[in-house]
């Protein structure tokens, strides 16, 4: 609540316009919606930093995921995400018209009606990677961005990449997924003159320490366009990808 | 070099109206020069990336700074960080009009003459995390951007933060410096519908190991905004930020 | 067995009115008992620490924790936490009148009867923290405080918690489990005036190092009034802040 | 404010008695002090958690430190703390009457005016971990506790220990630093009824990691009334104590 | 492409004895092949780095790895590594002559027609390290190097090793693996005046921390002939001792 | 072989007496049994370090297991450490009258005859440990070496370790196993003067970084009797203290 | 005090030929003294551990050392030990007739007089390693007990140690001190029957981790007669060793 | 000492031709050299492992350095590295002819005289990482083999190495420097079929932890031609890629 708006209450509770009760209520707000001692649903989200809340399902029961999608999804667009195929039914049953897909492992339903100043690339760095993408893609869509898979395009073969560098140069932003040594960020980093989102993957094994390895990497790159999310954090590398589309 | 040039390029070889020498150059390129052993500088960056190249000093010799901060002077706008007042001398005086600044420990000539499509906030949690923030605020104002100081406004007394609400508001992208726990960036990150840029600091003791505490806490942020960069790297949390204020 | 006690028991000795055996067994005395090799049980504690043992179920047999149940709950009040369903049957059956809660993974029977001075507030970040906070809640009823729910009140929608302040205010100590980043702990310490005990969970992925970073954040937190517990701890900071209810 | 304060408060503009401008002060409040872009001073922070803001003097300047300690030291208690006596001069100049002690290395003025139900325990295992019990101890006398001396009483001789047990148990809470392998809070905590609060000190070499080694000792304690605090942070234990001795 | 043959190609166009699309052709090259959105198989490989690109199955499915197989052997010897028994078969039956063999977890069909300098020497310190000694054996195999197997001769006997040091001396490069300790590698090295390539494998509990214990152990060795490989990763040691036995 | 030997056997060729065959092969020696490439035994291992080889189970198969065991067998005292119960069948029915103990996770056979000095003291801190330190007792029966069992006695009720001090007195070494803190060796060994042998154990959850909290704690001790193995080694803690029994 | 004792005690109160003020100063004991809030000497260590009480003088002040050292000098031999020479002044001129030794950084007075049952080999792996292997000869001279010096003998030039066999063979136990890569325990625990006390040390930089692999290396040795002390803690690896030495 | 070689020397015992004291030294051997308990220099190495022992000096004092590098030179060439410029002078002077380099911190006199198949390349990212190349330089020119410089070519601006490609190619070994995230390496590798030797560096700040950032990176890249060295250690480094080069 601005200033102003403040000052145009209180002017009418001073001109009796406004109920005491109704001051209070405004004064105090209350843009959350309590499921019981489940959950607190911050129903104003998408107001406040352009997003409806979504549901991070991974430690939550498929009653709970259910039972919070269906209350979001009256409300807006729906995005679940790392819901895994055995937790999935209860929540696609409860809200009509989701969709579900196992690579990605998100239920959505909807999108968000936005105009977005262009496209955001999506690159990766090997096949096993694909699913972390693919998070982030299903995001972008959700938003109202257009993601541009680049798929494959490691370092030990860096022709690969720069042969996709005319769709990586006309995107508002990139994401750029890698496990093991987490080296691609840096490299797309010095192609373009955009915002590079590293997602650190968990592929890999032994020294890749589950994805701190890569963390590591693009946390040091050298380009100074990177920045860094979470071990396979697909959906908030696209979340920011798309609030800088968006513009 | 797109098809396009390429082919044309060729063309004007068919006809006769370009030399084999002149072509080979064109098609090898050498969008760099070396400074001798020394350094291969990547003159090129600025149209590629959008920024030339900045130096990092810390670990290099103050005759080896002067060198480099000569050569790029002469092409462009000029920024070195991390020069600490006993080797900032001889890169000063190698470059005529540049300006010191002790407490952003940064070397600056010149700005880009880009425009940009709004302000950037740069928010602390302490007094100790300012050095951190000039940095970025510095960095923003050599990338034509302007900087808004939001800071001491930590989360043990959040209500400092909430003031400034209006601030973060018109902001393009927030950078949010904070060490010992690190919480600021996902208050804030909850609070506006822009990116956030968390910059966790080395200000702190005991866990907070070196700064790796913060930065943990920033990467497993619960706001969906926010992107990390290296321990008190201001200067990479201000060129993205500055990424996205351009557009 | 303090210096009065000793005295008395001395001067009986002195008029024949103890045997050298009796004074013996007095002053080498046994508060345990031993279940053969198995247990060596801390009988006295109750007397001692406020509290009788409390088993703790994890890493022993179902046959176990029901032998040792069946002996305290003889005693006094009996608590068991991190029960799984698989091995709670035997010791439910062990102890007549003995209730088992699966989402606080606990078992009890009876409570302790002494007077607090107020009630406790369990507070959580997130949905998936709940079963820490009822692992809590159950130990503050068992010690006989009063637990008050405060939960899914996370940093990102920071106006869900400003909303249950007073319920933080009338309590006399409080608990705030947070996954992930952890940063509610520092929130809630900066606008209460009494002990806040973090519980650190295991709610997270990635960079969350199994609970390590949210322990790390509570560590370092900057609210001078948070002391930190172990991972999934919820039982021990019910302990202490049970003791900081009795007074 | 809560919502008898605002009622009271929007009844005072219906009824004229209160200005438009008068109310939109009180409902926008500022409880804090800005000293230009140094410092965002918390000046509530009494009210709202039971002590004024302390200053962490590690990593300010002399003259940041003097700044702000002027401005807290015209408002109430002062206590700076880990200021080394290189730095000390100029804050302790800027404060009249302020007392400087190099063991604690701190700096103080005045005490808190609140009344206490008893005394705090402050022990430690050995002579090097005894600045940080200083700390601890300064500023339970600054928020009006008396602390109780305990020291050089570590596990290896168990009996030093016990034999001070009556001035253990007299006390409202046990604030115990260690150092090397951090045994004695849960040494302590098997003794005690009382809330014992763990602080690891970053005395020792090696495998003691700086101090995290007895951090996770303590973290892991087998006594269930022990929390922890940062390492080497005698102040935020001393702090928690005192609240609970306060009540 | 060097510059002869740009010049030469270029001569070719201004001769007209190339056309433009044959020149942009070889200029853009294409050294890869696209399989959809699931992978870019890099066909070029074994001009560029000596050996075909071999397949990680790890976190790929079987039908990715069935995919990428039928394509690989369609052009030159087929290497799949991690390939668990569960997931062999589609890979198996898609390409008629493979072998899986499970000890190594490796399919391959084929080898590399090259010649080699001498064989190199496969050592590992007790029976569990067989897996990846076997893996590494295979790998040479199908490089066309020949493996000799040392195994089970750990540091606790000396003497075991010892009585092997022929075999070891007519070896161009030794591998060994080692879990626990991984003492292993430095004996060797201060035995050979060979490449000495270190694999540190998970065998071992508790402080071998999956493999991190022998990996640090082989970085510090004090014989300076060995360099290090990534846990467990027998097919790295010996694609680059199969690059050095080739001479 | 020392000097004395091998002067006897060079002058023994000198004389005819030895053919170069028989002393080419004593002077190449070979105290150890190649099985295939499966394993190389250290048969002469008794004479040298005191004990016969010993299979470590864990990730051998079941049939590697059961080729080992018999070998040993057939030389010797045989004794097979952490062998799951799936596994042990075929070990147990290769070796005639063998016996497998599912606490321990041993499979024995035989003892050694050596006279020892005394018996040795095993401990732990709560039931939890019961699992590593029978694996201890084992050990040391097989070696010919009374175990004292002194279990349950952890730091949080001290008197149940001080009523056991006469056992802990007439031990020759005391071996201590704690997880979680892994306070007890410290105080053990500033109650005997014997070598105190700690074994971290993997009893614990979160901050217990499965075993290695309790690791750093032991390495830390402030009494310095106290040495440290690998978290849950008491086949390793058993065999030095058997060591130091035998004198 | 022992059951024997304790009736002894009390039969002479029962005959009244002990006060009831002797007997309580008898039972409530003070095997300490107490110096101010310095220190508490722990004055009865020797009859309990074997050794009196030693001083680690790393992190306390000069005249801390010198206050403690004078009072245990006056009780029987003195040793302390990590005393720089900068810091050793005033403790030598407290103690009369004490020495000062700068390769070892010991201060040490007169020695115990038990007889031992041989002597203890002390090797290193290199010649950096010599401080760490002085302070434990040093300590074994203190305890009566003769140190056998074994050093620069590391792994990867294994002939020289295997040409100090017989050194190693008559000692009663051995204490290796490596750093880098840690591997000489192990090795030596393979030839050698008696308990090897590995001590990893500081020397080496990058992975060695300040100690840390070298220290992980020991615990996890195939050595089973490998134990392990701190990084650099040779003092705790010959206490240790001369208990085992004296029986 | 190989079999033909002990039946030569056990048939000239039999035959007279050598006394018993001539075949026991053989037997026995003593490839090293006592100096004192100073050091035991492994002076067979050059035969045994193709180079001479080599000193480092990081943790000797200057005058050990002076007495061993004197020892060292009179047998051979005399590599000493890590000598700081401070401690360079006794071993300069106690080494006539020998010379000193401030940048690689090394000191050299002579090379050895084996003929090798080619060069060795040295790369680095940044000018930063310099004197960890140069020592690399160095140490392949004492073995005889000639370095290729190929500086500041780091991955953020990946033109500037793919222009040096020619220079990568004719090298036998490619030796690759970086700091912080360390992804050269994977590119070279991806680019040549010679065995590229990764050097981590400690050159960056914050998550470069010291140089285990791209210690990591390396371990995990997905160029199946890249092994690893100690961080900063260019010794190591040359020393395998001169073994490669020399054949």
């Amino acid at each position: 609540m601005d200033e102003k708006t403040l000052r145009a209450l209180l002017a009418r509770v001073k001109r009796g316009q406004a109920s005491l009760d109704e001051a209070v209520a405004a004064l105090k707000g209350a843009p959350f919606e309590r499921l019981g001692d489940l959950a607190t649903l911050d129903t104003h989200r998408t107001l406040r930093v352009g997003m409806p809340e979504v549901v991070l399902a991974e430690s939550k029961t498929a009653a709970q995921v259910a039972a919070i999608a269906r209350t979001l999804a009256a409300r807006g667009p729906l995005l679940v995400t790392r819901l895994s195929p055995a937790k999935a039914g209860p929540a696609r049953r409860a809200v009509k018209g989701s969709v579900y897909d196992p690579v990605s492992r998100t239920l959505r339903k909807g999108r968000m009606d936005l105009p977005a100043r262009g496209p955001v690339a999506v690159c990766c760095a090997g096949t096993s990677d694909i699913p972390v993408c693919e998070e982030a893609a299903v995001t972008l869509e959700v938003m109202g961005v257009e993601p541009i898979r680049v798929y494959d395009v490691g370092v030990a073969g860096i022709h690969r990449l720069l042969a996709r560098r005319d769709d990586l140069e006309r995107a508002r932003a990139v994401i750029v997924a890698a496990g093991m040594e987490g080296a691609l960020p840096s490299v797309v980093g010095g192609l373009v003159g955009r915002p590079v989102i590293g997602v650190p993957t968990s592929v890999g094994y032994g020294a890749s320490l589950g994805g701190l390895a890569p963390l590591f990497t693009m946390l040091n790159s050298c380009a100074p366009n990177v920045t860094v999310v979470n071990v396979d954090n697909g959906f908030g590398a696209a979340f920011v990808a798309g609030l800088v589309a968006r513009g």
